[in-house]
């Protein structure tokens, strides 16, 4: 396994650590914000760099289909593709296989599904999909599994779980005979020595094509102030497995106990947020977690507002994501410490004080929220820009805040130190 | 007046200098970026802080229609309410009300025109227009002018340069009793000591709803690193008067003269780049700086391209403003040292290399052009974000250039060193 995990406090059932990966240094619990197609939506890397984003997250669909793997993988990996110099995990696309496609077909082989941009016909399979994940060459990457549609009967649901435990076993068969072709790991063919490897020096497209154009991102990479400083133990990815089986918590524990009998790096709760109501959500997650192992991490799969991921954080999960802060703030929701703002209100018209005035990002420093109101209700790119800026920062300092206060033993603490209700 | 006007150097006819503003000085030959309803669209403050930008140009028409005058004038200003600390020229309204409104009727009087927003009908009148322009506080206004079409014979050229002679009268009657209404001058209620203020600090709202809102936005500009230290000889507006005459080299002339009598702080050369050839824009503009005083900064309207701007400053203009790099880059066409890139086109697509290997904007110094061309044909908002800077950096290192040449007395030197074909 390459990246290595370590708890260092806890707190109730919380507890916060590191993950150690290729590309850094991942603190825990951590929130990983959405880069669907390689960038997340709006916001350059040296300002996501500056929000203090330690790991973001790709879609294999999305990047499959365009740019394609091979165009990310012959870049240096997604790393080099993007100019990204930390952490990155990749889903497997099973997600977005099953919730973008009315028309997949889903077989023991795999899923035959249609491209959502021009209707061409592609096959993922657990090799596919795992091989997929090598060339883009993300840190962490997922299982390919299927996402049991919501509601389920049991049935039907112990049939996907089984799938997918199928498909967990093919795609870490896959994973190990081919984990070492990575763009950036040690299997590939030119190698500093590892006394040398600069910060942020080897994720660079050693394969990028050679002279002069990898140096470009190379340098590049190497002049990024603050990047995390990666730690070299091992050189290649970390497969995570996905447990599922619905909204019934004795196939949950089954697949979660078949799951680590094949044996991952960490653990994923995928298959909820479906359309289940919130409080099933929570009961699956908090019997679920109960059957994962202590010593890996453990990630709940497209979680959820900000009170919900500091719960999930407080009930002992480890890494969460979710397009929630970048979506709403192109819908101009905005996340603040007194509750939530539709910056669209015309009661923000004149409002000269800041967006969130406990918020020291870069957008409540400078603007009024008469600005941001004026930037969105003028249709201007720059809404989209700053509004994301602003939840994102508000996630990342909120995981910020719920680490300190597990390292400081306080589990309560942090449970009400949220507030994102509507701003009365 | 209160925007002085120095020149330090001068080479053939080409002439670099200094134009003190309230809200800092601004190195001429200058490019002034376009940021059209408040905001350069795509890019945040602080970045465009970080390319040099020395002053930015709003729009009267589309700020007077949103978010509106009294709006941006009770939060400040210009500078307040986009929390820009630097100095910002904004134009009479004239242009955008004949290039956007077919409907529009010109009277003595004024125009009668309508909304592009929603049909509702304004007027724009020489009092009117200035009177809007003092509210949203700019460092640097513009009289109230017509537009010439082109073409136009002789009489209707006539006739309309006549109608701008008698508004350019009114536009600086209602300035010399209106124009310390200014919502940071030392008209304004609330004044630091002179030998007190410190940079960036009086441009913030101290009309803005005072208390802890002002402060807010106070010391976000105070906090910025990189702003220019503004110069408080005069805490006033400058007018500047526009010569009109179409394509007639006479009526440039006289309307020039009888600009100049009225007497204004500098002189714009407007009603080019209305559809007439390039070699006619140059010969007039050519012959109209021959009776433009040298003392006062000259500002050609509306240019151009990168050789274009690079050629109007060896002539002896001063300042310059063009939608063209900002318009370009969200079309994919981006300016470099080895010529125009359409970033969309396929053969970028696996490209590892910079934008441009001369550029050093943080968009060439970290992303490919294939990551670049990805980000267009994904139709990513960073696409957008990325090539707005590089683009304004390419024309606002390229004014520096000839900035510097003309301080080392060499004319011919930067117009050699300016490439802007296509690629080949």
């Amino acid at each position: 396994m390459s990246a290595t995990f370590h708890v260092d406090a806890r707190a109730g059932r919380a507890r916060s650590g590191r993950l150690l990966t290729p590309h850094g240094t991942v603190e825990t619990p951590v929130f990983m914000p959405v880069g669907t197609v390689a960038s997340v939506k709006g916001v350059p890397q040296d300002l996501l760099e500056d929000l203090g984003a330690q790991i973001i997250l790709g879609n294999t669909y999305h990047l499959y289909l365009r740019p394609g793997v091979e165009t990310v993988r012959k870049l240096g990996g997604l790393h080099g593709f993007m100019s990204w110099p930390r952490a990155i995990l990749t889903d497997s696309g099973g997600f977005q296989v099953f919730s973008l496609n009315e028309l997949r077909k889903v077989a023991e082989a795999g899923v035959t599904f249609r491209s959502h941009l021009d209707g061409s016909s592609h096959v993922f399979t657990s090799e596919s999909a795992t091989q997929a994940q090598i060339g883009l060459g993300a840190d962490i990457i997922m299982a390919f599994d299927e996402c049991t549609e919501y509601p389920a009967d049991q049935a039907r649901t112990r049939a996907s779980m089984e799938l997918s435990l199928r498909w967990a076993e093919r795609s870490k068969k896959h994973f190990e005979e081919h984990g070492r072709e990575v763009p950036w790991g040690s299997g590939s063919s030119f190698q500093l020595p590892a006394s040398s490897r600069p910060p942020g020096k080897h994720e660079t497209g050693n394969r990028a094509g050679g002279g002069a154009r990898a140096t470009h991102l190379g340098t590049a990479a190497l002049g990024r102030a603050g990047a995390a400083v990666p730690t070299f133990a091992e050189q290649t990815q970390s497969l995570f497995g996905i447990v599922q089986g619905g909204m019934d918590r004795a196939l949950r524990k089954e697949s979660a106990e078949r799951t680590i009998e094949i044996g991952f790096s960490g653990y994923a709760i995928g298959g909820l947020s479906v359309g289940e109501p919130r409080a099933l959500t929570r009961e699956i997650v908090e019997s679920t977690l109960e059957h994962l192992p202590a010593g890996k991490p453990r990630y709940l799969m497209g979680v959820g507002t900000p009170e919900e991921i500091v719960e999930y954080a407080s009930l002992g999960v480890d890494m969460m994501d979710c397009v929630l802060p970048t979506r709403a703030a192109r819908h101009g929701l905005l996340f603040t410490s007194e509750g939530r703002v539709s910056i669209k209100q015309a009661r923000y018209a004149q409002d000269a004080g800041p967006l969130d005035p406990n918020c020291c990002c870069r957008v409540c420093r400078r603007y009024s929220r008469a600005y941001l109101r004026h930037l969105y209700a003028s249709n201007e790119v720059l809404a989209q820009v700053l509004n994301t800026i602003h939840n994102l920062s508000f996630y990342l300092d909120l995981m910020a805040r719920v680490r300190h206060s597990i390292q400081l033993g306080e589990e309560s603490r942090f449970l009400s130190s949220v507030w994102s209700r509507s701003k009365p």
